[in-house]
């Protein structure tokens, strides 16, 4: 999976000197840096993916719990995501179905409740707010180019106020403001207060709509990767071979010569072109020279990631699915610790897992806390939720994405207000030699797997020209 | 002024093996990291100012132009400022005021009006609300405790809108709109609406009132220092002699073994405590072992520069005073190139000198223009303003502090929603022997050259406790 430093890329590489040359160099080995490398090698370029973790696939990563894998960064796929679906194809792996049969749950002003259609336990008036909103949503989501948002006709106005102001301004029921505070905020990890208007209207563009959000049937908790979605990582990491180095930050991108020169911990590289493929604000770490334009570098001043903690609990079977529940439980109150619990057990129901998300407020009132008392909360959580069963689990485990290195947040940035209007094109524009992908690159189904596939292509194409 | 490297600092500083031993390593050189430093020494303790510059003084620069000094960073000066003035008065620098004699300019709707009465030209009603807003501005500011504005009463609800929205839903005449618009984006140079409510709302509790913010007299622009603020720079920067490292960025901050260690271009410097003088954005992109907690990484995330771009341009005399006028511009049109026009001429009046300020909107418009074609507008907007003798300077200088490395922006970090209520704390908390300081941590006069000095002295009481 990895090359010791010194041995040569692939292709035309060739080391001289202590400096590897090669045609392109990657700067970050997640699904984007990896696919880029792919493309550019099938195309005949000599690449080598710098990546700074002693592991490649950045926010999609597999782990184990209880025995099992578990899914400790980004994890469902779906049916309307050409991109991943492609290479889970040409992989040869399977999905399945996330388990929806039985009961969901509602947690909502101190009661739990069950229910079976897809619309939550609420008073016909929130039900019909909720319906009508997301319809709007779509409606003024049309209007935004998700190739730049920035030109939407109402892009000023969007872009100067939150989406929490918008709720606040437009929403009149307790649980219609509830339910819209949980899946805009949800799928960026963020809160809504986070976030600008205008990016919120983009990322229902890009996914195709706000149902989508918060949606198991025909949304984006639809499938999974059987044996995880850490299985694509490890199959374009193995089809790259030694054109991965592993345990390679890179310091500086040097664009002042004939060739761009790379400094990493592991040494320097030389190349004609540079793929970065890590988030706009931890590509604002490196050191650049000459020094980004301007609109390129405040845009990674004002690129911040959300804060997901992803909780896994592990127990001999799925002991809600026995009380005819899914798993599925959807927490409307404000500030929880735990906005959503997911029934996460591989397709043969052996073990059970529970994952349920931290994210935005409730990571950020709880990520710095003490992990026993975190984890007993957690369960704590679990039990009210499904069973006093979820009090035992056989094992745990939490992956904290801020607190990651070399990923610092997660699940994807969240532009707060005037950053898309002011700093837009900065985000793609090539600097030079230099050219920019990630799923925060992404125009459709940004900030996913899928997303981060369709960038590479385009960051491809931008090389290959 | 510097230290040739590997020469050893005063008091018990020595080096051994190429490793420079000091009590406390100071991470920045602008006036914040100057006075730490010298408090530091009074208190017996060796230090080093690690300054990646090859100057110290950060956002505070002297510069030349036709001839004379100018200011290419802060300058203003006031009264109500203490720490400032007691810094000016030690090292015996004269302040003037600034110059006052004559009309004012206002630029409102295409046209060009002179006024003298300390209101601008406006419909009265435009007036009335302009100055119950003030009112309005600081009484709600009076709940926000400059120490700790995630405290105040209302901060969830103020920290989750932008400043824009809360213009937008409060300010019905047109005047008052493009005023407070003005004067409430201006001192950060950035638009209202990349700012939280609260975050402004502290900025004019510390401040002391929100008329400070756009007045001369008794306010933000009172007076200046005869010489230019650069010469507290160099006093400072005299001071504390070989204890001042240039061209030494710090890279890597290591807390892992019994001291830390600072891994800077010019060798590595070992200390028992570290004080960071560097606005958050930019300490973000050191590396720090261990990784820096969470909350405090993220908030590096989240704490984006403003846009300012000084112009100035000089002219045998100041014939603007000849024609009556005080060369005091206030440009109401929304998003101008230019917002504000100042008589810098010094306190002799020769040269004359304007200096027009390019800021948030303006400046992102046209701070990545060519060169020649933006001065070709400054210069036209200032004779459209004040005179077609603008159009003929005897020198014009720009100073983008976006574009300068060290500093990517200026004058300070604005901070957008959520911050302040979910990071707050993290802005100044030392992660184990790393203090933090620069302007962006006071609590009074947040911003200014005298939050950096009392917020400096804060740190150095954390270090000597």
């Amino acid at each position: 999976m990895s090359a010791a430093h010194g041995s040569g890329a692939h292709a035309d590489a060739a080391e001289a000197g202590g400096i590897q040359s090669v045609d392109v160099a990657i700067v970050g080995g997640g699904i984007s840096g990896l696919v880029a490398g792919r493309k550019l090698a099938r195309a005949g370029k000599s690449v080598l993916v710098l990546e700074a973790n002693d592991r490649t696939g950045g926010r999609v990563q597999n782990g184990t719990v209880g025995g099992a894998v578990c899914e400790l960064g980004g994890e469902w796929v779906t049916s309307f995501q050409p991109n991943v679906q492609s290479l889970i194809k040409e992989f040869g792996l399977n999905t399945f179905d996330t388990y929806t049969t039985g009961k969901s749950t509602c947690v909502y002003d101190g009661k739990v409740t069950r229910f079976e259609a897809t619309n939550l336990p609420l008073p016909a008036a929130d039900l019909i707010e909720i319906a009508a909103t997301i319809v709007l949503f779509d409606l003024m989501a049309s209007a935004v180019p998700v190739d730049a948002p920035w030109t939407a006709p109402e892009a000023k106005a969007w872009d100067s106020q939150t989406l929490a102001s918008w709720l606040e301004d437009n929403i009149l029921t307790a649980g219609g403001c509830a339910t819209l505070d949980l899946i805009s905020g949800g799928p960026l990890c963020a809160a809504p207060r986070d976030l600008s208007l205008l990016h919120f209207l983009f990322l229902v563009a890009s996914t195709g709509g706000a149902e989508r959000f918060g949606s198991i049937k025909g949304g984006v908790l639809e499938s999974r990767v059987e044996g995880g979605s850490g299985l694509i990582v490890e199959k374009l990491t193995k089809e790259l071979g030694d054109r991965v180095q592993l345990n390679a930050p890179v310091r500086v991108i040097d664009q002042t010569g004939p060739k761009v020169r790379l400094t990493t911990d592991r040494g320097v590289v030389s190349a004609d072109r540079v793929v970065v493929a890590i988030p706009p604000t931890l590509a604002g770490r490196i050191q650049y020279d000459p020094p980004l334009p301007t609109a390129r570098d405040q845009l990674t001043q004002r690129a911040p990631m959300g804060w997901a903690v992803k909780c896994f609990a592990t127990y001999p079977t799925p002991f809600w699915r026995d009380a005819g529940l899914n798993g599925f439980v959807t927490n409307l109150t404000p500030g929880a610790m735990i906005e959503g619990v997911f029934d996460n057990s591989p397709p043969s129901g052996s073990p059970g897992m529970l994952y349920g998300l931290m994210e935005g407020d409730g990571a950020r009132a709880w990520g710095s806390r003490p992990a026993d008392e975190r984890k007993a909360a957690m369960l704590e959580a679990y039990a009210s939720f499904l069973g006093p069963e979820a009090l035992t689990p056989t094992d745990y485990l939490e992956q904290d994405w801020a607190a990651t290195p070399w990923s610092r947040g997660g699940a994807s940035i969240a532009f707060g207000p005037g950053t898309w209007t002011e700093y837009g094109p900065a985000l793609r524009d090539p600097v030079d030699r230099i050219h920019w992908t990630g799923t925060e690159t992404a125009t459709e189904h940004w900030g996913s797997m899928d997303g981060a596939i369709s960038a590479a292509e385009r960051a491809v194409s931008e090389v290959l020209v």
